[in-house]
């Protein structure tokens, strides 16, 4: 596909090649022109390899909310990771299952890496691209409350594969965006999809 | 580097090679093991070439808020985008020259890719990764204020490079999250930290 047949694509798109494929993911690069003329250039982007065609995108995070005494707290999650070689604070995530929805998805990385089973979902969205510039890499945001009181999460117990290592922490949604702003930075880095809704919170009433 | 210098990293990291390298990125690969035990895995995972040593992040996003009529607008932009090859609807945004500090850069992507002279800087946050799992790409977010009624702001005019084509919109800030769900997906998709900043702003009264 050289990516010409879309209508609004604005270049001549030429050359399109995979550079590198591996096990999780492809290297691309396409020449590119403008149609109204000007200088051609390369654009190089990565793309997952794995993302099933029933996925309704590569993966999702999830808001999860909790309230407690009157507060309303989010649970996220430390992590340490490889591409950054940092560790991470972020939503729960992952990457979409075959056949699955994004609610499942959700819902299923949520008790797999926090132990907490969602009571309700509160709101889910379409697609988004995450990094549009590099890649193609794409999720859906799942917003589900977590009823604290409910039998199975006295003790959530989380389900993480071998090669998981995953600390879960509540913060209060109120002060979100300070809790960030306090991170130091030499030991963990906030994850975009975290700080963006930690602005929208923030900014809501500014 | 091959990363096990870090203290929190629960991975031995071994054979890490760049395996593909072009213009603008990067592909790297390599092998992890929990120092816990457990199997070893393979993880690739894609790279900028191009970021200045003195940026305080890849590149910067831009929240710009328009005041009118007693209501809050967000600057907007959609634009084709070739690792996507879709129309996205996004947050003005880009990569930091050299030199430049996360507002210089964002308020010059501002008035590049929309043609507004912002008049406050309201917030800038330090700098977050947009898609870990895949990429140690980043940036940062500024939040501006844009007075629309400044002799500067009353015609603005944008300055594309040749080979841009970008279209301005202004979103009524507290109808965000109904534009971006009303988008028709066949030819426009939203961006990660614009849908997340729309769920922020819903959910700070939910």
């Amino acid at each position: 596909m050289n990516g010409s047949e879309n209508p609004d694509c604005p270049y001549e798109l030429t050359n399109n090649e995979v550079v590198w494929s591996g096990r999780w993911m492809q290297t691309r690069r396409v020449q590119f022109k403008p149609k109204t003329g000007g200088q051609q250039g390369v654009w190089e982007s990565a793309h997952r390899n794995t993302t099933p065609s029933t996925a309704p995108a590569a993966g999702v995070s999830v808001i999860a909310r909790v309230r407690k005494e009157g507060k309303v707290f989010v649970v996220l999650i430390k992590q340490y990771r490889i591409p950054c070689r940092k560790m991470v604070l972020e939503l729960p995530a992952g990457l979409i299952d075959e056949g699955e929805t994004a609610v499942q998805a959700g819902t299923r990385e949520l008790l797999e890496e926090t132990g907490y089973t969602y009571g309700k979902v509160v709101m889910e969205t379409k697609i988004c691209y995450l990094d549009p510039g590099l890649t193609d890499d794409s999720q859906c945001l799942v917003v589900v409350d977590v009823d604290v009181d409910a039998p199975e999460n006295q003790n959530p117990v989380q389900q993480l594969e071998s090669d998981e290592s995953i600390e879960v922490v509540l913060v209060e949604q109120s002060k979100l965006m300070d809790y960030i702003s306090d991170l130091d930075q030499s030991v963990i880095i906030v994850e975009g999809t975290l700080l963006a809704y930690a602005m929208g919170l923030r900014l809501a009433t500014l």
